[in-house]
């Protein structure tokens, strides 16, 4: 089979991608092809491997070439974040909307026009389609049947994606699931200026041996997940069966609903006191805020229908992240000079 | 003021226009242009005022000229109706997504561009966004907290708008308010091939002497209105203040839920059992198939905080029918033939 990630080379896309050559096939049928499509280019790790084939460019300069190539199934998950879409609000429409219409238009014209079969596709969404609600508190747990009522672009976008995959979906265009991801932690790398950056930070910086801010109360609750179980709730979605959708197509993916508290005191389970010691109360009213507007949990009922479940802890989500450090492809033992 | 209305031509547009000259101002500001945007002319007894001005051809092609103009307000109630949707998926993206987001861009462009007052935005939605969601049997009633799941082309595009105008709006680039507009009876002319059409046809052909065909079991509900009530609920939502949404823009406008058999019961008190015999049951599993997965009824509890409520009966719509078609400018004797 021939399989297409957007945003193949990003953080969520690249695990993606080597999971999927890992297994080797996708829902019964062997994985010959992968291209990945990235603004940058895919990491060496994953080019060297013959399947693979990398892209870099903007999707929307991409896609009319996707028409007449035979893709059995697409993630996309290509998409200007959260922050970028509130400062540049036509970057936003272009990245997030033009760019899977024009998607869904290519796997369409190849239904309609070379009487294909609809391509499987599953996109990356996000908690951003929920609110808050202005009109009520927010509810303690959002999930399948709480009303999205986006208050920022970004959501807004993902939301009216899921939309128009439902209807592409139903006019047998293309076979859509909307998975809508929850925080990923911990994300390696350098703090960035996204109001979700500390939930990384506090955990990412401390193993490195470098201090972090906390600008949040530790009482914040949050629902997260490893990469590692996004990539595998996205394999899943792919897989599980039409039906298993109920005639809908978006599903909230499980997370683990945790507070800040309980993250800092998984930390020092793992890794010590002196490293919880390195995360500083450093109240940011700003960041405070904006986090004040999200989900607190999630319940992702759906999703436990296919199997799919959260984290059982947050020390098992540092400890994944602790791996991942370790590995001989992927990681960096900077990243963990901070451990005794 | 200077208004524009999309769709100015049409059954409800021409009404609205109506209702706006007669009345002279609007959220208190006088109106002193009115520009009527349809694919087809305006009527003459429209045109004849000297405040309105009648443009014809599609909205994208009018859309750009737009951008120049000092619109205060926006009726945009343009859009090809739920059929055309289903049978031509290019048409309907074009002429209610493509459509009113140049709407949206063009009032955007005037406020980035010019530092314009941001227009104030009525957009017609329809109940069309609700369900039925396969997930979960049909809500008894819908509303504004209802989840929104569009099995068809059409209500997934009015959704999407709806979406789009509540981030714009959040975003300081319209003043938008999404009313949805539940099912219009008595619809003068002909019957057409919407599923819908037998719920005035019941009426308006036995008034007209003809024999109607009923499609669907009488015990068939269904939230209806006049064209009267959504006239003045879409002024009243023009009118309303930005607080009364309580930070959403979408609302469901209120609508009498009645039963078939509530509304034969009406024509036979209101016209006679002459009239009323004329209905004819003749079952069509198409539309009855179609009819069972609409919404049995609204609950408008946010637009009943505005003040707008549904007629308190049946009867009450058929008098308004038939005043309408007693009406000098409006109205056609003919279609009373079949009163005694």
């Amino acid at each position: 089979m021939r399989l297409l990630i957007t945003g193949g080379a990003g953080f969520v896309g690249g695990r993606l991608a080597r999971a999927l050559l890992a297994q080797g096939s996708l829902a019964g049928s062997r994985i010959e092809r992968l291209v990945l499509a990235d603004q940058v280019a895919a990491p060496p790790w994953l080019l060297a491997d013959a399947r693979v084939e990398g892209r870099v460019g903007t999707l929307l300069a991409q896609v009319d070439a996707l028409r007449e190539e035979p893709f059995d199934g697409v993630f996309h998950l290509a998409s200007a974040v959260s922050g970028e879409c509130e400062l540049d609000f036509d970057l936003g429409m272009s990245s997030n909307l033009d760019s899977t219409r024009a998607l869904l238009d290519a796997l369409r014209w190849r239904v309609q026009q070379r009487g294909a079969v609809p391509a499987r596709l599953v996109f990356a969404s996000s908690i951003a389609v929920f609110g808050p609600d202005p009109a009520y508190p927010f509810a303690a747990l959002v999930g399948d049947d709480t009303l999205p009522t986006p208050q920022t672009s970004y959501g807004t976008q993902k939301l009216v994606c899921e939309q128009l995959i439902a209807d592409y979906t139903r006019k047998g265009f293309v076979d859509g699931r909307a998975a809508r991801l929850v925080t990923v932690t911990v994300r390696p790398g350098r703090p960035n200026g996204a109001a979700s950056s500390f939930f990384s930070g506090i955990i990412r910086e401390p193993l490195a041996g470098h201090a972090a801010a906390l600008p949040v109360d530790p009482s914040v609750s949050h629902p997260v997940a490893s990469v590692h179980l996004m990539v595998s709730s996205l394999i899943a979605v792919y897989e599980a069966s039409r039906t298993a959708f109920v005639g809908r197509t978006a599903m909230t993916l499980p997370g683990l609903n945790v507070t800040v508290q309980q993250m800092l005191d998984a930390l020092e389970r793992v890794a010590g006191p002196e490293v919880r010691a390195r995360v500083v109360p450093e109240r940011d009213e700003r960041i405070a805020g904006i986090v004040a507007n999200w989900p607190r949990g999630v319940v992702a009922r759906r999703a436990a229908a296919l199997g799919l479940a959260p984290e059982s802890s947050f020390d098992e989500i540092i400890a994944r992240y602790i791996a991942d450090c370790r590995d001989p492809v992927l990681g960096d033992p900077a990243a963990l000079k901070g451990m005794a």
